[in-house]
């Protein structure tokens, strides 16, 4: 059984490449004196429990080029997997299948372990209007491999990077002199087609935020009651996004102050792989 | 006070500008409106307890390009940190600043997660010959830099990638009928600076891999009291390296079985990052 | 007299290289044999009136890095400029200099034309609230020069890309049967920072437009009269923006609708270069 | 019926997939969630009268790669088009036309407006014995497929950079001395395939430009009676190119004078696109 | 006949895809008016004897892309080849094989000529112990493909770069003192499955280097008697390798002194090709 | 003393940071432990008589960084040196000088053996009119290289590729019928910069060469008698050039057939370097 994969991002190609050669480099000495000609049969199992991500890279290390090889998939990014789960199998020369195994398993169980640590919180908030969200607390070349990975486990994405939103921070503010003044200075030269966010730690700030016309206003490590006492005074006059301090433990608490968006770090800065290993026959 | 700081693997410079594009992208529309002109004075602290890595690139990123500004280093990599320790500070134009901090941050907080990670093995194994080694199982682009900071971390490097050792394993073993011949053929090809390690589950498969004088012999996933039986018993006849069921609970057992060599793959592919800030002002 | 010179966008490093490989290839065989050590000195004038744009580029090729050579500047991007108008000069070696000429000018003429163009437009909605912005009708490679020019022009940008907003036209309207469906499908995986833009082209669709609670409503070819109508009966539930038949002509009159924005493709995709010329001695 | 496709010049594939780039960034966020599997029928269709270029790009980017999807064309590179003539259609993953839809139409409109514009100079000087040319004034990163449109609107290639030909202009005949001694100088280190341009201004810098055998001499800004004059005089005696304040008024006039070749800066950097549009359903 | 073609090493693609751009650059001018659609059938044939090498390269310039065109092999990479012998024949569009004509003989024609000098050697110490092998004395850019070379000529590879294998020369023993000083400094940062060579022109610094366990001694410039002397005295206790000196005339009375490996600087960075034609009709 | 270096061909930068790349790949595993701060002194020496070329590599290699650091040049890119002669000399980090030597020699030697070559044919042709010039038989990625060190030694360059002129072989003549509509063919859509040269392997084609005004006629593997009488009969009618069978036995010979110009493909396709050494200390 075939199944469809949904598209990783655009320019994962590079990523491959770049890690197969980090990998193979000069060649692969040990698979050289293979028997010419010799196939390998192979499946991918999972070892631990979570959500797979990252098939469709199999996919492009595993693929067949000639008529008697071939790969089946037996799940699809977003998946939920069990030890013993075989997500694909196929068959391939095997000095490929050597040389790309360790490649292969190398993306799935990172990007496996983002989807999963991702599909851990939301479980964790399910019935509440919160979504999960991401960060730019990435690890460096990685990024849109993890963005799309917590997508697959059920979260969302925050700003990509520095270019697509606007977030005001302290900084911004204290070189403004305000809030107000920030935004404005910002306003002037930005196109009408990207948001602003304002990281806010006082009621004070959220206040004059709001007043700015802002579309997110960030609660920056503020305590639940006072999340909750905020998102409920201004509820509807932008988007409320709770930071700082989340955890399995605490973020159930604080997606029920009604926050509409929480973004953790962890699970892009943090993150521990989930299981798979390669058998070859 | 500024300190030397050992050089990072060659190429990183793609990995910081690769980071950099994937963060800032068409432009900073954040940082567009500041001030022409407008300072700022930073510093990056350490909020966890570990072992710093990844300086160099700190330094890359928040150089000095102008005579009013300026960096300083109050660590090197290798260093222990504790919580409110202060690595680095500087000045540096705002809207640079704010451009480069997370990039830095990112490589930093990851970096000193695998060193942090290497070093809890290594004080484990203290005073055994044990070295803690790392693997392939690293994440993908970032092999080079995880394995510079397994050596800040106190631990070693095993192979670089499938051409600077070869490594026989079932497969190849399988594929050629038995260890000898697998290693005959391997040889035949074999360039006479490449060292042979031979993966083993029995100690039949020891003995085997000895007569063939391949210069490691991997003990794959043995209890330690088989271990300790071969590394004593075939005591200088080959480097024995422990693989398998290695964490925090059973390195020091397995380091007292003799063996020279441990590796670890949770060091690269499972790393919780240890947590940086920075402050501008 | 120096003068400070805003950013060009992040990247153009590469441009300007390619440029270079076209022009210079393997090597300027007239140059070659210009006597060693000869020096020029250069000034670029202008030969149109217009709007001065990519200064920046100017500076990077024409750098001097020797002791006797020097580059100075008489305006900066942004600034109105007429025939004769000196812009930059300075001393370089003469075959540097014969070599970076037509680069130089190519850029320079190109990106004044991308901004005398949008001034034109600018200057004709002066005293309304409308901003003139770009579009994605810009030339292959050229984008991010020609919508920082654009901005250099008084003008705004709209999206940069497929990337960082949503444009809902009528294809996918059809695909998922009416904008209510297609602004909830796309809205389920979108993250809270991305804006949503609707093409419409009556009203009834401007209705459900703003009742699925986009930012942005895209007129799209619309009369004048029906703009200002829709403008003054939905005014502030969306931003309205005017597409469609703009030109020298029409534009005013579209910005007196009330309309916010009005994109403007000719500004990028049928640009006449603003003349400037290089005079070596 | 599908058609013939001439062969845009080598290298240009990393112009499309740098225009991709630009424009998809890091994923299309309007078209993730059309339905799986939806297919689109397009066309493109003129919106103006000219001379047709780049559907060997339209070619590469609309290309079917599953047995459902198509493409046909109507038309060549280098034939004239007029509104409503439809030049190319085909199926497509209707997420994939919205995505390359953009950057097709953009490489089309800008190359067909080059073709366009030096068809109409071909057109004005039919009958003379003088050629159209281009010259180096191109757009960055452009110059091959604008050389390529040249070619395609009837006109023919001048150097396609510093390294084909030599051009001795007046810089080099100051930094000589004399037109001989430049000539001399950049004969002695050039290869025997390699053509010699003077730029002449006067009667006098011709007969000298002719002494020292130069292939092609450039009159430049001359007034059309000293061309002829010229021209008539020295018939035979080398290549003469009429360069200098020609426009579509003024080109039929030189051509008469008897020039072998006329350079027209404006057909490459002041280029008003054909218009092009897409149909999708 | 169509014939198995041993891989030749990772990343060739990218060096000849250069070699296309160095020598296709904007466009091959003489081909271009050939009349659309006519073919050509094109053979290669051996104008020398020698150890053909390269057909790898040959097979992805000249490859079939449409129905009508073809590609047959006879040899295979390390084959002994005399003049006439045909090794490759196909049918392709005659302006394409007019294009990649000459690259697919600069790449067969130094590659073979690789071969065949290291099979002169290979040769001259046929009944002997020792292996040839080649050293960092590569031409830049083509290390890969040399020392692919030199295996199908039937030598092996010393190691490939500074990376892979330690060689500890005189300025390493003076800025450490001594052999063994500078073996204990490499050692303590050296990853396990790395060997060091040390580079001995004295029968002491030979015992030195055995007492530091280096895995291989090199005998440096040594004469054949004492070469012979020490490999009889110290047998089994490391890999000898003989270098400098050795040409075709000294190579057979070094080979056999006894020593494992003889490398050779003149088989990578003295080359003469091994000529080979291709004829079209 | 240090001295001018002429410029080496735009672009050797890549070629310089790939050789390092071959070479260092992921780290020097023997310099790493040198003592932080250790110092070196170098100069390279020569070991043979000839051309000396690459000086401008080594330079860019070996350039100091630090002020305890420098460089000397006690030769240029065109002398001639003979063995012990110092062409450079400076003051490095001995980790730096150590990493880069391999790849400064590597250069060096190899475009000095193709300068050296060169210049030997040169000398031959001493008091002839003819010059000596390359081919396109070069070696993969050196052809710009290689094309500057025939001018070092004497030589002048043929065409760099085929994009540059124009060259009509027996294939083009067959394809088209005759030399004449060879000519016709290709002139129709050539510039008129770009020159024709044609392959003659009989004096009737010589003749209908010179008829279709090509300006280099080409005389293929003819006895230097015919090509004498040739040259004689059609003086001054076109550029001719020797080809084929030329080496240094037989170039003088040809040189006095009074032909203009003779191509030697040895010089860039079997090069002996040059052999240089660089000490230490």
């Amino acid at each position: 059984m075939s199944v469809w994969l949904p598209p990783v991002p655009y320019g994962w190609e590079d990523l491959v490449s770049n890690a197969l050669c980090e990998d193979i480099g000069t060649g692969d000495v040990s698979a050289a004196n293979l028997p010419h000609g010799r196939m390998a049969e192979w499946y991918i199992e999972a070892q631990g429990s979570g959500v797979v991500c990252g098939l469709g890279i199999v996919e492009s290390l595993m693929q067949p080029t000639e008529d008697n090889e071939s790969i089946s998939f037996f799940a699809r990014d977003g998946d939920e997997v069990v030890p013993s789960k075989i997500v694909a199998k196929g068959v391939l020369a095997a000095s490929d299948a050597l040389q790309y195994e360790r490649t292969a398993l190398n993306f799935l169980m990172h990007m496996s372990g983002v989807a999963t640590a991702t599909h851990q919180f939301v479980e964790k908030v399910e019935g509440t209007k919160a979504r999960i969200v991401d960060t730019r607390k990435t690890l460096p070349g990685l990024r849109l491999l993890q963005k799309y990975a917590v997508r697959c486990g059920g979260g969302a994405n925050h700003r990509m990077g520095l270019y697509d939103a606007v977030m005001i921070k302290d900084n911004h503010i204290q070189a403004h002199g305000s809030i107000t003044n920030a935004v404005t200075a910002v306003r002037s030269g930005l196109g009408h087609m990207i948001k602003i966010e304002i990281e806010c730690e006082t009621e004070d700030q959220v206040r004059e935020a709001l007043q700015s016309r802002c579309e997110v206003v960030m609660l920056d490590n503020m305590v639940p009651a006072e999340m909750a006492q905020i998102v409920h005074r201004y509820a509807g006059q932008a988007v409320f996004e709770a930071s700082g301090g989340v955890n399995l433990e605490t973020v159930r608490e604080i997606a029920e102050t009604g926050v509409d968006v929480i973004s953790v770090g962890s699970i892009t800065h943090s993150v521990p792989s989930l299981s798979f290993h390669m058998e070859l026959s």
